[in-house]
């Protein structure tokens, strides 16, 4: 276990304005040695997928005891509550919006609160930014060990929502759905080798997948296999099936973006073998 | 009191550029130990006022000795002056052309010194980059604890500026201005408050709002207050009136931005109420 | 040496994407007091000069021991080596396609190792986020000090280019190139002083500069020290011939960019002082 806290960031507010260095301020005030770690702050305005996808692939290579803050929160100053998760490894700080479903989908033993204890809040708290007033605060007391119960109590009625999951549309046929573009241009879609198994074999059928206006048939295993301007399939670091090209961007060589229809069939003889 | 040295970074740098990350390496040649802080690299070029406004809404959060180094500084080179500013919590290192303007109009004890100790300059200083050359190493000294009098002489002529004020133009009615537009497309406005009271009650009167094109008849308490595409008035968390849209860009659908005039008439009998 | 290890980080990661906070945990997992510094994730996508541009510029300013991280890797997955590259000062960590080329111009003693050691290496290794699986790693155990002939063996035949070179057209011009566009909109050429020494005297003589649509017969001191919408010369901090405006971007002035030819004329007698 680290010695030194560690608090890592993910939010929709973007580096031009004060934002996010008020919440650095708030955080150092209360406990000056934590380690402060942007993982992003250009989650999409009022995403809560988006920001539930950023904080899924990032927050389990950090070292136990990592407090995650994450803060994309189009319902600041509503009743939705702000919340605390603790995974067996890590804790997170949240609105109860969703940002954190796919967090829940992917660990076994969580404990949600809902955070009620005010007296760990920066009052007087605004209705326009919890981050400030209630999250990062309630981040850096519990960086300081403050024990998660200390903050309110248990409840099992959060908001989860499930990520979009591809269907099978016939019997040779998968069709998914572009969940965002990354900053080369790939389309990282929502499918997976467990909704095509046969596409990622180690000598896969022959396929065709529709995505914006192209046709690709080709799979390589990294984004430099393919010809210049040629868009291809490649299996990408998130575990998502991925759209991309040789040093170009996929996107708009193939004129798709963030929630772009992609159909996958294998075809002929080789389509039998899918087990869908 | 923080053992470990905090350094605050406000500039109009970018992140495209090597300027930010060599500042970090001369501060922490100087003072390996500091824990240095990004507040915001996106103010916009050259624009002194809207660092002014960046590090006026961050800097009171930080612990104790901080050192917050802004720059923005479009005249590196010419005889403006390097100063050094301190209140009675914080450290400031900035060039002396008004970007530290809101914080000579929130502080009560200040202390401004004309940089000129050059032994504690990058050598040879350049006259394109003070930021590496100048206010980065000055702002490692101080965070190492040398005394702000080692730096320079006290000076009492240093550049200020007065914050664009909203004015009444008749007994109903105050014109004010968009400061700047966050990243949400919430129009920032220089009206407080203060201002107009009236506004801001519990019940207020009825009042229009004109900006772009426009016109304004409600006040909600959050941003998620909204039907979709209205556009209303909130108080944000800067303490200034801001025009506003639940989940989308009040910028874009008002049709306005930085340095658009805002005019505010409460209506029928209520303006008599009016404090201005 | 400090006491705390430093690992920069320089990649075409962008902000938008989980890439650089998965990073940032896997080093805070294998070295959890290990102070990281971005140096910049906006280096263009896929562009091996400009990230050599980069570190170039920042890397010599960081204290004896750091680590800098270098991941512009457009070669991920191939058969492209990841290298340890070590001067008298800093150790560096990037795949064998160039991007240190300018550390391999600057720096006197030098040891390349290719990467092998793969105990080192976060298990199972993608083919297509060598950052998160080899690189950030690595770096990790090196700034633990880790020995680096525990990496892999020495090679000599890495990669390396050389950055565009101005030429002489006649005996009293030269040509050379915009290497890159700052966030100010300067143009930064591949022209140095040593490559022309005339311009740079405290009274140099007439000249013409032609870049875009524009014709600069001045060189100033300072960025501020131009009329309104003058295009001027000037040396730049990074130590070669800069095309600025002042509080105004040159590049749109000029209609010039990255790449765009940059002719030089000594005027007259002077011409003949020229040093080519």
């Amino acid at each position: 276990m680290p010695q030194r806290p560690i608090i890592t960031l993910t939010t929709d507010f973007g580096w031009n304005d004060h934002f996010v260095g008020t919440m650095k301020g708030v955080i150092l005030d209360i406990v000056p040695d934590a380690e402060i770690v942007d993982i992003s702050h250009a989650v999409q305005a009022f995403d809560v997928l988006d920001g539930a996808l950023t904080i899924a692939q990032a927050y389990s290579y950090f070292p136990p005891a990592t407090v995650h803050l994450v803060v994309v929160d189009p319902g600041v100053g509503t009743a939705r509550r702000p919340i605390l998760v603790s995974s067996e490894r890590h804790h997170f700080v949240a609105p109860d919006n969703g940002v954190l479903s796919l967090i829940y989908a992917r660990e076994e033993r969580l404990h949600v609160r809902h955070i009620t204890s005010e007296h760990y809040f920066l009052q007087p708290v605004s209705n326009t930014f919890h981050g400030r007033d209630i999250f990062a605060p309630c981040a850096a007391y519990l960086a300081k060990r403050v024990d998660s119960d200390k903050f309110g109590e248990e409840i099992i009625d959060f908001v989860r929502f499930q990520a979009p999951r591809p269907k099978p549309t016939d019997a040779n046929t998968i069709r998914g759905v572009v969940l965002k573009v990354d900053r080369f241009g790939n389309l990282v879609t929502n499918i997976t080798p467990q909704d095509v198994p046969a596409l990622f074999q180690a000598d896969p059928p022959a396929f065709k997948i529709t995505v914006g206006k192209r046709e690709i048939t080709e799979i390589h295993p990294n984004y430099a296999g393919g010809a210049p301007n040629e868009v291809f399939a490649i299996l990408g670091s998130m575990g998502y099936l991925e759209i991309a090209a040789n040093r170009a961007a996929a996107a708009q060589l193939t004129s798709a973006g963030k929630g772009s229809e992609v159909n996958i069939s294998l075809l002929g003889a080789a389509a039998a073998g899918q087990g869908q």
